[in-house]
């Protein structure tokens, strides 16, 4: 087993030496049925990640190392394939933001606070507040009219192994959709992470002085993503979270000559809600063997483009995702291979 | 400054290095007003703490360890004691459940679900589903009634410096109530944080081989909440989550000979829904000196009684904090030494 002074582990030596969550066969099998049956009413799928993944220290996990994430990208971006056309497969961190219901934070919408009991002579009725009555209106017509529809499809995920064993399982079965599959990749997800075969049993004991951790990496697993699990037909799309601003391109663009996927967004901590970059090949249908064979190491600088998409951060009723969302469905049915006219849904 | 080859933090050194929250004050001006008001009204006040607490690993936090909790414990505990008569300041972590709202949890009870919408030949009228309506009828009652009456102000913390800050100064407010002050230490606190001094400015970067991290302890802050912020008048009640069973008692024990405070509330993870253990002194209204000098270290393991709490696990109308709650509201009425009959609100 790879430690930290043995070799990282790849993705094949990470899946074939820690175990799979339990419960993946029949979420497996929940997505087969989704697929199917969308793929039968002609729709093209999305799967959306969302949340931060977790590395419990412990088997019966008390501490772990998390992301920082509420999954507000992902559940936002959610909501508006759907209203795009698209089917969607929301694969989040349990207890992170979900399309629709995210308006209503418990903690900054309380949807307590806008139910009203109407004493009336007899009985009491629970009323809405007539002047939330419009908004609350809009989204349950939305989410009722997903319900009947059967477009959304949720997933759960809480650790970074959770996430790992589903993301391949889910991947490989979007596969038969081809090129109709899109993978927005917006969870936050661990880079490094403990194995199974040096966690402590019981809740690590303090007491005994400082504590020392010493983690994996994870293994990168665009590059079997894009090359074996979707067979590269699948249209990817990761998310580049940076800190230091001066880090997103460069990074944005080493992922994409390393791992021949289609786009990365970047974006800053701190602009992530009002600026993003999309980082992508200049010739959106170039596979990576074209790319690899027709550009030496330094013009292949010249084979990125970069577009910004920025909002006004005053307008509280704009959000970035809608223009992220209308950008992608517009280069997915370039990479499709329709004419953009039938894209819409 | 300590680090891990230096002493441990002291309370005393924790505070006087590690800086405090932005928004503490305005925190503190809050709790101020609240504990006058619930003085002039005459009500006891309740601190129940909720919530893992995180440790950031970077200044521009993106990632962080933390501890498993979703606030169940303390978000139920809370709404038994506003049940009971008490005020409550209720301290949680951010997105953590709340009293009330827990009920209808987005994963798995989402309110959207029991909304419907009611088509009428010139107007839509939102109503609540038939089945869901007396439940939530019961919630919402009770829910006004409390915002009605001002019984709960709530507080929010992320990391485990906001909790300790908060902790001392809400302490140190309601110590003005001297025995009429209850602390009820729910939160799932971290033993081990990273001092400021050592984090990384930006988001620690991967491919670099494997993650150390180095943490020094949390300084232990019961015994300065006993005896200093609270003036040992304080009822505080602390917890212990074990996964191993057989070190519940003596850890329990061994806290309350080492801070002196009221009850250790024991807990394994697993049982944690339907079994509890109270560890106490025997004699509930002997202070600290009292026992330090009337007993010598062999006679002290006498000196505890530990009761144990249990309910029907088949029955998911229980709640075991109705129970923990009842039994510390009677316990507490002693310590402030009123009569029993007085007790209820």
């Amino acid at each position: 087993m790879p430690g930290s002074s043995s070799p990282p582990f790849s993705a094949e030596s990470y899946f074939a030496t820690q175990p799979p969550p339990p419960g993946l066969e029949q979420d497996i099998a929940g997505v087969k049925e989704f697929v199917k049956r969308q793929t039968e009413e002609g729709r093209k799928i999305v799967l959306v990640t969302s949340g931060g993944t977790t590395v419990p220290l412990e088997l019966n996990v008390v501490r772990f190392l998390d992301n920082f994430s509420a999954g507000t990208r992902g559940a936002t971006s959610a909501e508006y394939f759907l209203k795009a056309g698209y089917a969607v497969i929301f694969m989040h961190r349990q207890f992170s933001l979900q399309p629709f219901s995210r308006h209503y934070s418990h903690s900054t919408n309380p949807f307590l606070d806008f139910l009203e009991i109407d004493r009336g002579p007899t009985s009491q009725e629970i009323c809405v507040t007539p002047s939330k009555r419009e908004d609350l209106l809009q989204v349950l017509a939305l989410y009722k009219a997903v319900q009947a529809a059967g477009t959304l499809h949720t997933l759960t995920f809480v650790t970074v192994n959770d996430y790992l064993w589903l993301l391949r399982a889910v991947s490989q079965e979007l596969s038969t959709m081809k090129r109709k599959a899109m993978y927005y990749l917006a969870a936050a997800v661990s880079d490094f992470f403990l194995p199974r075969q040096k966690m402590s049993e019981h809740k690590i004991q303090s007491g005994k002085g400082s504590l020392h951790i010493e983690m994996d990496q994870v293994p990168k697993i665009l590059k079997p993503m894009v090359e074996d699990w979707t067979g590269k037909d699948g249209y990817i799309v990761s998310f580049k979270l940076e800190t230091d601003q001066s880090l997103l391109i460069p990074k944005a663009q080493a992922a994409l000559r390393r791992y021949g996927h289609q786009v990365v967004i970047g974006n800053d901590l701190n602009r992530r809600k009002f600026e993003v970059v999309f980082i992508s090949w200049k010739s959106p249908k170039a596979t990576i063997s074209e790319v690899d064979s027709n550009l030496n190491p330094e013009s292949r600088e010249n084979s990125f483009e970069e577009s910004w998409l920025r909002i006004d951060i005053t307008d509280s009723n704009q959000e970035i995702e809608e223009n992220i969302i209308a950008e992608l469905v517009k280069r997915h049915t370039v990479w499709v291979g329709e004419p953009e006219s039938a894209a819409a849904p």
